[in-house]
């Protein structure tokens, strides 16, 4: 089951704010109900909103006489999304060539993004059995970087899902990843629907739960990875990175080739989005904290290289813990999935 | 305005179930009442639960024929809380002697708390003045270790609060403290009431907070302090540790002398409690997690020695990163308040 797709003329998608307590398909024809969808988060994720962003060029198309408005209003729906912008522009692009050939894109962006996370699941487990060898592992992890992020397997959540596909996962621990609960909400009903065994746990449990031996490894996701290793991603990342280093744990980034941001030289030149204190005040909709109490809220953090294991893209593994760096290690072709699917 | 206190013949007490949203005052006249109030939490906190049930042994003898069995109830009302027994214990000796001299040791349990207290904020604050020099400070806790949790003042926000009362507060920043939010519903009403400038963060946002020099100290309380200094305190106080360690920050440990155990050589001999999955899963009776998804829910964590800047007690302070130890730098006196109250 993919996240959003097209299927018969329309976008396909996973109404996430349903999840975990329901699994609902929409189906959608127009593109202010994709804008909908995109603005209430029914759909989220860097892929997923790539792929939406494209798809729904390719929905403006055959709806509208002049589709230009539409797209336009498609490539703002959510303003600091780059991916949708991207998503759109890549399809837009093709209309001069006619409706076939936007679809054509489309549909390009969302294969690609399946081989690529393919890929990754392949890179990361074989890294694994690298570092700790063939043997049943338990994986933490923090956010929702599994296949709702994405089209149809994630990034960090690939991974486990490819060791969990080779028998060898035996526990994921899930970090509920306040204050949107990401690991709680999607990453949970990912672990349960996929037959995984997993735990969940809060947030600042994670740096005690590897220090007593409860994790062989450490994977996370990535927002943007600098030139020299640092990487931006969900904040809690640094306590991970930190807890894991403390307790001999391999730490792994998992990310695509297009995270890594080679103009960016250091983490230090990464702007860390401050989201609204509302999200920290609030849980789910209901005040926790006194009225008139701030809070502030970053929604990533920076991991230093230092700190990282190993950075693993579709298309190349970078040991840092062995002196390599985005620089010494080109990128190569992507992996084939070898891993054999259990049903 | 305390937490809990003895108030013309009856026990008055915060009801901290309804905060932060409202505050209200219960008057117990009864020992069920009493124990009531302790198991839904209206009443929390070691310190405090010491003295509710010192009180509470006044209550049983004024208003019951035999105070035994009531006696018996109210030590058993919350089994793990050994503070409740020891109050308990402490007041019930004095049943032979008659009324006055068991509400002379209730109040003399109370007054020690309060005294305790004010010496620790004392001692902490005179501390950071010397690690950090005297001028505004950002000072970043975890958990509620305030007035909530004692008679009046509390421990490491205790000294929050005389470094407020000296004027040197920049900010507070409190960590909101999941499963339970003692940080959101607990820590930002102390802070709010007491004036004191504060904000509220998520707690896997606090080591990276401190990486980006948000906050100049990190103080917390302690649940048992081994011999060798490790320290048993709320999930999430290692997090903080390995962070302010990573970025040159203080990390001071504010508990009365009763916490420390000589009994047990390191933090590898402390039983870390586990507590209910239902806590995570679930928020204010809302299930946030799939249904059938499980969680492993640490209620404290251990904080390595070397990773402390500092011991505060009410009776001496010891220096870690000095080469200090528990067993070089015997308790002293406690402190008189010399800080002057502002209102």
């Amino acid at each position: 089951m993919r996240t959003i797709d097209w299927v018969d003329g329309a976008v396909e998608l996973i109404d996430q704010t349903l999840l975990p307590d329901r699994l609902e398909v929409l189906r959608i024809t127009t593109v202010d109900g994709l804008i909908d969808a995109i603005r209430r988060l029914a759909v989220r994720g860097a892929p997923a909103l790539g792929v939406a962003g494209a798809l729904g060029v390719a929905l403006a198309v055959a709806t509208e006489r002049d589709p230009g408005p539409a797209v336009a209003r498609l490539r703002a729906a959510r303003p600091t999304a780059v991916n949708l912008a991207w998503g759109v522009d890549e399809a837009a692009a093709r209309i001069p060539e006619g409706p076939d050939a936007v679809l054509a894109r489309a549909l390009a962006i969302r294969d690609d993004d399946v081989a690529a996370c393919r890929s990754m699941g392949e890179r990361g487990a074989d890294l694994l059995a690298e570092l700790l060898g063939d043997r049943p592992l338990r994986l933490m992890t923090v956010c929702n970087t599994g296949g709702l992020a994405a089209v149809e397997r994630g990034t960090a959540l690939g991974v486990v899902q490819t060791v969990h596909e080779r028998g060898r996962l035996a526990e994921a621990l899930a970090l509920e990843t306040r204050p949107l609960l990401q690991g709680a909400r999607l990453t949970a009903w990912e672990l349960a629907r996929m037959g995984a065994p997993h735990r969940l746990a809060v947030d600042a449990a994670g740096p005690f739960l590897l220090a007593r031996g409860h994790a062989d490894a450490v994977l996370i996701g990535a927002d943007r990875i600098a030139a020299n290793g640092d990487t931006a991603n969900k904040v809690g990342s640094y306590a991970l990175a930190l807890g894991a280093r403390r307790a001999g744990v391999p730490f792994v980034v998992v990310a695509p080739e297009t995270t890594v941001d080679t103009a960016t030289a250091t983490g230090a030149d990464i702007v860390v989005e401050e989201r609204a204190a509302d999200e920290v005040v609030t849980f789910r909709d209901r005040r926790i904290a006194p009225e008139g109490t701030d809070a502030v809220n970053p929604a990533f953090d920076l991991t230093p290289h230092d700190l990282i294991t190993a950075i693993v893209t579709d298309r190349r593994v970078i040991r840092l813990d062995m002196g390599e760096t985005l620089a010494s290690v080109p990128p190569g072709a992507r992996m084939p999935m070898r891993t054999a699917h259990r049903g």
